[in-house]
């Protein structure tokens, strides 16, 4: 079995690879295990550490040959001819909405381009797609139902909104058999803060754990639908083993997570970390970054994939300490702060 | 003020640029009455009549002229500068679902290349956009709300409704100043059947008035959320007279409308023109036909809409009795049935 990751050297990439290594094996359109012979790993540019050294990984890494904004590179890998398919390329929020010529060119049109790639190349894999719950804004209930229309407030979430509806259509029509979750904001990211208008969620978090101040740009009563990375993980893998029945008549699905304001995800990192760390983190509201995070849905309820076996995190302190053990080696979070 | 209507030898357009040469003004973007000094109609071939000889009138026919899937064409439109956009130009549900590049050429790459076109045009009219309630199938509740998701059944559906999201972020980013009416099926359409999946729904009233037999190719339980043409035209018209903030967060709504089964509808054009008339018709089930329409939506709660000024017909006879006054010369229509 053959595998693609597009935007694989993103740190959901990165995490997806070591996991797929580890397993070996994934399940095949007719959903029988099968040994994991190649991972090919696209991306415009490097991840924050070197790929792992394993032969079953082939890398298409910068613009020439990761840049699925470029036709060429789309069909090149099609024809890596892979049998399943994590699209996880983007642009980020943030950046999408401060540059929207770019946000086109890879969420839009890039996507676009890597459906009718594998249209043309004749083969159907299977595809994982990740949407985003930014397709939500505007006028919304309090908690969105599955059953809610996306009326998304960023050019973010309307590129994702739309590749959504495009990637049903594709596989309604057999040319590929796509699958697309739409994806809470992922906390804790590793790494430095980024253009995700969502990054201040990890940043609080991350940002005292490694001994450097941060100044959020919202208010501490700003509320976060959020997943963790493992979990985010987990559901991608999940999504790739379902049989393509299960999505019935719409590929895409909003994901479980939970609801966390500000406040509660710093009281949770003073329980687990101490006041110490806490104390690195002030406030000084960036209107660009509110009005993007203040337009989105912060409740969910997602009953369509709990009922197909996707699943939240537990609670955010458990939040706090898989970032702990994954990304700052398992040390104790008072002594990582103690040191820097 | 300058007029550009895409797809403007259609039925609906022909009908539009009647009304518009009538009243001779229209609201600007300050809304304020102005007169129209120039209607530009695009289209890909001719209509079912030659144009009205009027000097305000501006041709653009045929494939190097008015096919919006020609970047040059999209181009050469947007540097007319129009005020106002009727953006109709489109291939029908039955061609996109058989044709799948060609709806795709059209829907949906070309009517982004009018968006992008205008967005470099620099310029920003109004552009009213004729989207469709095919963008509903799937899992749908019996009516409709305003807040339900877009699950597109056809590959139609998904391209009119993938193109509303970009025309909501087009409009938000200040590109340009659309609004999307999901137009219901239109009903009575002049002319000859065509390859809309809902061709039917107007035959069965056409057809016989005309003196043809007809075979209709759906069950008599067929239930259809229609809209007549001059309703449509008035729609259109009051969606450009809106001004843009009575859109808010989102700048598609479902038009109002009315629930009809294909037997009340013979029934009604019984009781209009006889039972001579209605005997023309038989029944013969065609699967491809009856699989894209028993997956749309047929009843809708418009409430938005309604709000806003949008209006319904007050019932199906008057839809038939409009058809036989526009369409077919006002004649009284048991003469029309007994010359043919």
């Amino acid at each position: 079995m053959k595998i693609l990751i597009t935007g694989g050297n993103g740190f959901i990439g990165r995490r997806l690879l070591s996991t797929l290594l580890e397993r070996g094996k994934m399940v095949d359109a007719d959903n029988q295990e099968r040994e994991i012979e190649r991972i090919v790993i696209s991306d415009i540019g490097p991840g924050l550490s070197p790929l792992p050294d394993d032969p079953r990984i082939e890398e298409r890494i910068g613009p020439g040959q990761g840049d699925i904004g470029d036709l060429k590179v789309a069909a090149n890998l099609a024809e890596s001819r892979p049998d399943l398919v994590f699209h996880l390329a983007a642009v980020v929020s943030g950046e999408a909405e401060r540059d929207f010529d770019l946000g086109m060119r890879i969420n839009f049109h890039g996507s676009l381009q890597l459906l009718e790639a594998f249209r043309e190349s004749g083969q159907t894999p299977r595809l994982v797609f990740a949407g985003s719950v930014a397709a939500y804004g505007g006028e919304m209930p309090k908690t969105i139902p599955d059953s809610a229309i996306l009326t998304p407030q960023t050019s973010y979430g309307s590129q994702k909104a739309a590749i959504e509806l495009m990637l049903h259509d594709y596989s309604r029509r057999g040319f590929l058999d796509g699958r697309s979750l739409r994806l809470p904001t992922v906390v804790v990211r590793p790494g430095k803060a980024n253009a995700a208008a969502s990054s201040f969620a990890s940043a609080i978090i991350r940002e005292p754990l490694e001994g450097r101040p941060y100044t959020c740009p919202v208010s501490r009563e700003t509320r976060v639908w959020l997943l963790s990375p493992r979990q985010a993980v987990k559901n991608l893998l999940h999504a790739a083993s379902l049989p393509a029945g299960a999505f019935g008549m719409n590929r895409s699905l909003n994901l479980p997570g939970m609801t966390a304001s500000v406040d509660e995800m710093i009281d949770d990192l003073r329980a687990v970390a101490g006041s110490r760390i806490t104390d690195r983190l002030n406030f000084h509201i960036d209107p660009f970054i509110e009005r993007i995070v203040s337009g989105w849905a912060t409740e969910f309820s997602p009953e369509r994939a709990l009922k197909l076996g996707f699943s939240p995190d537990p609670d955010f302190r458990s939040v706090i300490e898989a970032f702990i053990a994954d990304d700052l080696g398992g040390q104790p979070p008072t002594s990582i702060g103690a040191n820097r």
